[in-house]
């Protein structure tokens, strides 16, 4: 193909800019704190023109229908540039007004702060914590080489669409868009294709992005004057796209504030544009200075061809899937099963159940035992680590690895993905893989390095991706690797994020039981947080239990009970013992197990009621920062506790651990050890408490508001 | 200089290597979990002939003082291997035995899994977590940077050493070393010094490292034969201190295993080093191969004159110190109290003080006020921001940029560092500067974005760095960004980091309370979470009283109170109004501000009582996530739990806000507003609910346990 370029190209580049600066502008309005150029309008006039290129020329989508699967996808990785991003949403005919543009960041409006999944059409991903989108991006181009290895057959390309990025300097910046860039460059994924436009860093930010993405092995390519030079843009972008085997930056070089009084100053960026600088720039642009929100029929008549070509692109995919139905009825089933985001009947038989007397067993392990079997169902799954895959367990036997084919190490139909040691890119790669579609990711890490990934963590959960962290040595019971690797605040860390599930499996059956409901929540991210150190298989749990978040897995007989222990993971079986230490003396104690408890509050409440029943206090017992248990408890004992009690400096009562004993010695500072007199003293000592304090004791659950 | 190879530096390059077998091998024998050679021995063996050539010819150290100022730093960042850094602190003469070699990774030993500053003679900061001890060294060369420019005179070179650093393709890989290397390049750091050795990482890490670090714009060196070309590794080293405008890194090509009978093959990567190799290896090596823990007393004797021309080294800086005395009382006064870590007499007397009287100001804009106050008399404080300065008011006007002066921009004598969007770095780069000593590092972000920055945030906790986050945009109150920007789980994350201290100061008076406190706590990082929007000053805070963590606000007869509403931050003033309204219809509240949890908790039990005294219910208020609130109060009020009441979508109670209006619209949203008649109306449902309950109603603060 060659460019064409028409009239109405000029047109519809200044329709984007003119209405962009109406859309900030009147946002800025409503509010005293009004945000400079730099900030909100930088971008969208910046690129403007290779927005219009891109889309009008190469931008293969259907705007009447969103989720056409073959669909380009786009990503605003300068999410704060949005205003671009809905102009040209708009102007392609999704879901859309000139209405909902000047509702841009108010309450309720279709057109929010930054863009997010699942809120507006046409958002692929959640963008503006910088980074994400890119990396985003890189997931999003990894699933498409996935998915096209897979299903597509000689004659029937199906899976073949392209990635396309914005992003700036910002983004650059950030950690998390070098793991990605690596990681990309080496898997050559060929279909990726991110363009970004200069800042004003100076003051931070002097390397030179050109080489760095040469030494990440991407193709590099740089268009000088981004604001007028259609032609370069078009033949970059054309350029890129006969590039097979490297994902492609396009560096595009723009005058701050083109069209503005002030283009090109200092002085442009950090303030708002200002009224007459807008005015004699809509007239310079040939619109009239004093109108807002003006599109010129011909620019609306212009993307509306353009849209009908996405129409024309997906109805003639559909002919193609049908006649793929014909001869390959399988993958067929499969692939489209797969689009649904249904899973498929009964992989649920697949998952392990177990015995009391089954081996005590690592939760580490027992999730690998549940990969083994559910990948055998589940070709879904597409997973990996972050260079831990033989302390996670995550990689079954028989997968082979996500790799170029050229480097012999795999392929593109291979469904275990080497993330190297990039916690934060797996994490947002991973929301671009569930933002895909057709892909549930896992990514395998120490639970104490998902904090690395808090970042794309919380955009999982906001965003409603399937994503399932595998986060393996999830407490002190670690051992040896000491208080770096401790991660004795992340679970408080994750269950305070609104939407992300935590799993905290205490033996065989709970681990199946959280991959059974993970794998259910079509919509939503977990945590499975295992142990390194072996479990035994508990009397009383089974899958169906478990599923529901929190079960009793000790009972007495109802209103004889002096204490109920609730416990999560690796503490679960100790706090039974204690129990039963408890019962030779005469004490009757219940013990209620709670792996989830977002799945548990999601019960109905006569259920949670009679796990945690009036009648007797209930203590909690973790090996981690008590923080958060009280909310449904009453007493707590986790390591926090333990340490304020048995500090080693006595000093410094918040101290961890200093030194880092193999397992069951550092358990054993803790008194976390099994059998675990303390934890059947200290129980002791709460039924006391309220013996002699009378009066009735009520659930925590029984609340005034 | 030039080489002189002498027959003892093989010898002693050959008792490192056999040493880390014995050591690494020992730790292993106990307990099941054999790490691999790749793991725990192969940058010790690799990385023993450059250690050797880096201690024994550059290194500028007194063993015998580990804390001289003037000294050089070395950082392990690739802390796994840290066999290789106790040997040579033991070979040194640092205070590690060889029985304490004989202990690695047990419990309560001086060797522990990762090394720990504070806790081993020697070891300058914490590592293991991969990427931050390089990014924590980029922070040790900019603090010799900036003391050097503030401090040398001509004839008075006080402050000069450098910094060094080994690590491994795994810190490579990680984004938090991409943002500091950036940084660094931008800088020229120059006495920064970086040797990186080649892994096995085919698998995820094909990019061109070199090419990467050039554009970075780092002076870039390799070594082909790490294994046995001394005269090679010395060059580099010689070579890269003579570049005065760059930091350097060396690519260090060995052969992994090297003496072992399976040196450079596949199978050396994943199992630990079998006996019968370790006893040829020693024998080829010139040991025993059945001996352990061999040191020839010629290996002893050519380290302790290293020690000795230490000793000398630090006796000569301490003559030019006095000196310097003589000729610049003044600097030497202030830089003799920095090393100490002292604060200047009185300088607390620079905080703001308000009255009620005063403008309501949001708490960034307070905390711009103390930066602007205190940085009068606090030479000590090295700030930034993450790019966003405009927004976290972390720049004083005054203050000059810390730029290299070629770039016009500042010098190294600015106390303001341009950190770009580079939040993990940030976070990193202050525990190096706080680490180096004479300076208190702050660093400003959105308080979502420290997130981005919890890998290292947690080692400021664990290492006792004094550190200081300004974090503002604390909470929903930040407006139209949206949920992406609005920090709901943090502080619980934070809260429940051991060891660090958060704030969310309510006002003027506890805004300067925040301030003394985290200033005086000279081993405590502390994260400062500031409103975006104006609080008034309120009736009854003082900066004392804030300064224990909590207090009452608003008093009753004690008695006679009906409820007591505790709260923080933006949300303290509202719940005052609460208060006032629930008095018209005959209520008496009482009102308990608690900006720190952790200082609170250290308060002594019968002041904690008497702010949360029994009697009455108590209940939290704040506009973030409940999660453990309900450790110190009863019931909890805040947005998760009106997220339920007032879900937004009926199907998603835990939703976040979707749309993002205006502050004042969002807090609406949640009914935060002011007046608040929803506070109260809650307020009068709990009052009821304990009348109904009937029974003594006693302080969540009284426990069993
Ligand atoms: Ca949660
Ligand atoms: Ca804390």
């Amino acid at each position: 193909m060659t460019f064409q370029k028409v009239d109405i190209d000029d047109i519809s580049i200044n329709t984007i800019r003119v209405l962009a600066a109406d859309v900030v502008n009147k946002a800025n309005s409503g509010h005293p704190g009004k945000s400079s150029f730099e900030l909100r309008l930088g971008a969208p006039m910046g690129l403007a023109p290779v927005a219009h290129i891109l889309f009008t020329r190469f931008f293969n989508a259907n705007p009447k229908h969103s989720e056409w699967f073959n669909r380009d996808r786009f990503v605003l990785s300068n999410g704060h540039g949005c205003a671009l991003q809905y102009i040209l949403l708009h102007l392609l005919g999704y879901k859309l007004s000139l209405d909902d543009l000047k509702q841009f960041r108010q309450l309720d409006s279709l057109t929010p702060g930054h863009p997010e999944h699942g809120h507006t059409d046409g958002i692929e991903v959640t963008t503006g914590p910088l980074g994400q989108g890119f990396s985003n991006a890189v997931g999003l181009a990894i699933a498409q080489a996935h998915l096209g290895a897979v299903y597509n057959k000689p004659g029937f390309d199906l899976i073949t669409n392209h990635t396309y990025v914005f992003l700036g300097d910002g983004c650059l910046m950030e950690g998390v868009t070098s793991e990605a860039a690596s990681l990309a460059g080496h898997l050559q994924l060929a279909p990726g294709l991110d363009i970004s436009i200069d800042g004003d860093t100076a003051v931070a930010f002097t390397e030179i992005v050109e080489e760095r993405f040469r030494a990440y092995n991407w193709h590099v390519l740089h268009v000088d004057d981004g604001d007028q030079d259609l032609q370069g843009i078009y033949n970059a972008i054309e350029k890129a796209k006969q590039v097979k085997d490297k994902p492609t930056i396009i560096r595009l070089r723009t005058i701050i504030g083109y069209g503005s009084k002030q283009q090109g100053t200092h002085g442009i960026h950090g303030s708002p544009l200002k009224p007459d600088d807008t005015e004699q720039m809509k007239a310079k642009f040939g619109f009239d200075p004093k109108g807002t929100f003006q599109v010129p029929e011909a620019t609306y008549a212009f993307y509306a061809d353009v849209a009908k070509r996405g129409v024309k692109s997906e109805s003639e995919w559909e002919a193609l899937l049908a006649s793929y139905e014909t001869k390959y009825p399988r993958e067929h089933a499969e692939l489209t099963r797969r689009i649904r985001g249904e899973l498929p009947n009964g992989w649920e038989k697949t998952l392990p159940v177990y015995k009391p007397s089954d081996a005590a067993t690592a939760s580490r392990k027992l999730s690998e035992i549940v990969l083994t079997k559910i990948s055998t169902v589940l070709p879904d799954l597409l997973g990996g680590s972050a260079d831990l895959t033989g302390s996670n367990l995550t990689r079954v036997k028989e997968a082979e690895d996500f790799q170029p084919p050229s480097t012999k190490l795999g392929s593109y139909k291979g469904t275990y993905i080497r993330y190297g040691v990039r916690e934060h890119g797996m994490g947002a790669i991973m929301n671009g893989l569930a933002a895909y579609g057709g892909i549930i990711p896992f990514g395998g890490t120490f639970l104490n390095f998902v904090s690395y990934a808090a970042g794309a963590v919380r955009l999982s959960a906001l965003s409603g991706h399937q994503v399932l962290w595998i986060a393996t040595h999830d407490s002190i019971g670690l051992g040896e690797d000491g208080p770096t690797h401790q991660p004795i605040e992340t679970i408080a860390h994750l269950r305070a994020i609104p939407k992300l599930v935590v799993w905290r499996p205490a033996d065989g059956n709970e681990t199946s039981a959280s991959y059974l409901v993970a794998l259910n929540s079509k919509k939503t991210a977990s945590v499975l947080c295992l142990s390194r150190q072996n479990l035994p298989n508990l009397e009383g749990s089974t899958i169906e239990r478990a599923s529901r978040g929190g079960y009793v897995l000790r009972e007495v007989p109802a209103g004889t009970e002096n204490l109920t222990i609730v416990s999560t993971g690796s503490e679960v079986s100790i706090a039974v013992e204690a129990a039963n230490v408890l019962e030779k003396e005469g004490f009757k104690v219940r013990v209620a197990s709670l792996p989830s408890w977002e799945v548990f509050d999601a019960q109905d409440t006569k259920y949670r009621l009679s796990v945690l029943r009036s009648g007797a206090p209930i203590v909690s017992f973790e090996a981690l920062s008590t923080l958060g248990w009280a909310n449904n408890l009453v007493w707590t004992f986790s390591v926090h506790r333990l340490l304020i009690k048995k500090s080693i400096k006595n000093t410094d009562s918040l101290l961890l651990v200093r030194a880092f004993p193999p397992y069951l010695q550092c358990m054993y500072v803790f008194n976390v050890t099994s059998p675990s007199p303390d934890v059947a003293e200290l129980g002791k000592k709460i039924i006391t408490f309220y013996k002699n304090k009378g009066g009735e004791v009520v659930s925590p659950l029984v609340k005034a508001i």
